[in-house]
């Protein structure tokens, strides 16, 4: 039979004459092999260097003359909420018709009528609505995609949302990680009891999410407008009791200390963080808490003050970039513009940018052993690019440079 | 034989159940028609309005059922420089690493490398490389781009550049209007003699151009860096003496008065406008010369002054928006993403944004008796989009909701 040529009795594939940018945490800098070849076996990284280096055992495989092209480990898009019903261009749209906040929420609007949208919608419609979402990620090399549930704000809704996305993932060739949010927003039928809600997040909802295995971690938002430190506190409690990681969102709109608070609980990412000041950068970097930057909400609700990049820098807190995908802040769903903003609103340098779609982002997933950089052991997550540079990922906007797209070595 | 339907002698095909945005000119908004078609004959509209009143001839031919899509009409990308060869990943990259703007002209970047790369590059290199930066605008529903020259700088090579333009324009379903823009900026030739250079422009390089028949528009960059008033209005008044039009890079870094000085030679526009000051605004509203606004820009070097858009309003500007498309101050080919930035940016409204790109768009080519909106007699360049308002046209970042586009009928 005629398949794909067998070594060390799996499945095996190489691609050669190509130029590497492995992200190999041992390696400085991007960790470039520039006469490069990947060999998967099995769907995972089998090699990855230089191409004069191959194993013998490869030379017979199938073989991809990727022609000098860039290989790239998949992207990863470590914070999203793609998951939604409806959208909110009509709220976008008062808005810039000069319709105050009231306005729009009198109209309906904000993140009430995301959870109406979601609430009303089968886990059919839910993934039907969320799949062009997924696809345009996908399409951009992206191989990996966290998503949060958090419009549902009760467990039927909640539970029906990380169903969806863990169908997306099944129904497509990318990974799916998906991230109880119960502590989003106060439902309207919570009429303000914040505690109580969140009792009902801590005693109801998460236990039977995690019993039913819906949730990878857990995350929060650690806002005046959402959630105290101490009602985040009580959700992680219980996340650690039952065994989850935790993320947060935090400091976005003030400093509540939510990017110490997640540190305090070893979280894998604090996300936002427009407003984190030094202690909490310190925390951070001591827990190995990754900064999630998510520069789309930021352009998206005209915010001015910037995350603290120099004391993340200062500190060697690791950097990471999200689309933050979602209907309200973040209708974004292309990650290499979010790497342009990162740069370019961010100045973050273009190293810090694809590290951070790349291995710190796997970090951000607890995934650091499994994907993000390319070598031995790994998923065999490619991005093969249309580029001389791996700078051009970072500064075209508009524009999709992939050329092939491998997920666990397909 | 079983061709299209023909009707009233000509090639006829319609488009019906389908939300119609016309932006005609003479009714409210974005001229919405609920329930509208279209029908085409030889590649002009024949018929846009509500379907129930489509004339009884175009009943019986070939129809198209767009389920309920939005159709508008095809984008117009009024200011690119689309033909270039390279790119400036590179400078990006090292000013981002912290280099300053001397240290990247030291290693022979700035504007100064484009042009090295474009007189290097043959005809035939042009067109290759520009077309995935074309095709990136028309996969957006694009069906009228304008490409300046500006990067030879020397007859042979602007005369390069306009023909791969044209010949882009040939081979590919899309309307390309070309600009001379020979007084970009200073070729190193020149040896910092700017009048010198200008007469040149005026005696060699314009006269030979129009000869050729290569520009359908003539510009200028009216700033410090690049010419003066007097300079560029030297230009002018050899363009208006070959009979074409001119439009202006106006007030981008500061105000030199060039709007004003767009509006006195009755130009088609005026762009980018940063500084310009209300003399200007009053200016260009009493010559009909449109404010192309250029947010990808502003963006990506990072401005901070907006363009004065409520002068704009008050004396009754058109305003439209653009790619720019450029290698160094804007790598942007997304006319989507351009409209979302001016939203975002600029405060426009959803309506100034999409009249922006098409009605507004057209005018400030010159075009507006043959495209920029659904109305008898114009050309059927039409977009049908999987959207339920066209607000999400300009909500989204970073997502393609183009279902068809249609050039010319087809
Ligand atoms: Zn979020
Ligand atoms: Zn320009």
């Amino acid at each position: 039979m005629a398949g794909p040529t067998q070594s060390g009795g799996g499945n095996v594939k190489v691609w050669r004459n190509a130029r590497l940018a492995t992200f190999a945490e041992n390696l400085t800098g991007m960790g470039i092999a520039e006469k490069g070849a990947v060999a998967a076996r099995d769907g995972r990284i089998a090699y990855a260097g230089p191409e004069a280096e191959l194993p013998n055992e490869f030379l017979k495989s199938e073989t991809v003359d990727c022609e000098g092209r860039w290989i790239t480990p998949g992207l990863i898009d470590c914070h999203t909420h793609l998951v939604y019903a409806g959208n909110r261009a009509n709220e976008f749209e008062m808005r810039l018709a000069g319709a105050s906040y009231e306005e729009v929420a009198r109209a309906g609007g904000g993140i009430v009528s995301s959870v109406k949208s979601l609430r009303a919608a089968s886990e059919d419609d839910l993934v039907r609505e969320s799949t062009p979402r997924l696809r345009a990620l996908m399409a951009e090399g992206v191989t990996t995609v966290e998503i949060k549930s958090g419009y549902g704000l009760d467990l039927q809704s909640e539970s029906k949302a990380l169903r969806a996305a863990r169908r997306l993932g099944h129904e497509k060739p990318v990974t799916v990680r998906t991230t109880f949010l119960g502590a989003h927003a106060l439902p309207p039928e919570a009429n303000g009891d914040k505690d109580a809600y969140i009792a009902k997040v801590v005693d109801e909802m998460l236990p039977a999410i995690v019993a039913e295995g819906l949730a990878d971690a857990v995350d929060g938002f650690c806002e005046g407008i959402a959630f105290s430190p101490e009602q985040i506190a009580r959700v992680f409690d219980k996340a650690r009791a039952l065994g989850l990681p935790v993320k947060l969102h935090a400091d976005q709109l003030s400093d509540l200390g939510g990017a110490a608070l997640a540190a305090g609980y070893g979280g894998l990412s604090a996300d936002h963080l427009e407003y984190t000041n030094e202690d909490g950068a310190r925390a951070m970097a001591q827990a190995g808490t990754v900064a999630v930057m998510l520069p789309g909400a930021y352009y998206f609700i005209r915010e001015t003050k910037k995350p603290p990049v120099d004391l993340f820098r200062k500190h060697g807190v690791r950097l990471a970039l999200a689309t933050d995908s979602n209907p309200g802040t973040s209708p974004l769903t292309s990650l290499l513009l979010t790497i342009n903003m990162g740069a370019t609103l961010f100045s973050m340098t273009v190293e810090e940018c694809l590290t951070g779609v790349t291995r710190n982002a796997a970090h951000a997933l607890g995934l650091s052993g499994e994907i993000g950089t390319l070598e031995t052991g790994k998923w065999a997550d490619l991005a093969i690019w249309d580029i001389e540079r791996p700078a051009e990922l970072v500064y075209r906007m508009g524009f999709n440079p992939l050329h092939a797209r491998i997920w666990r070595g397909q």
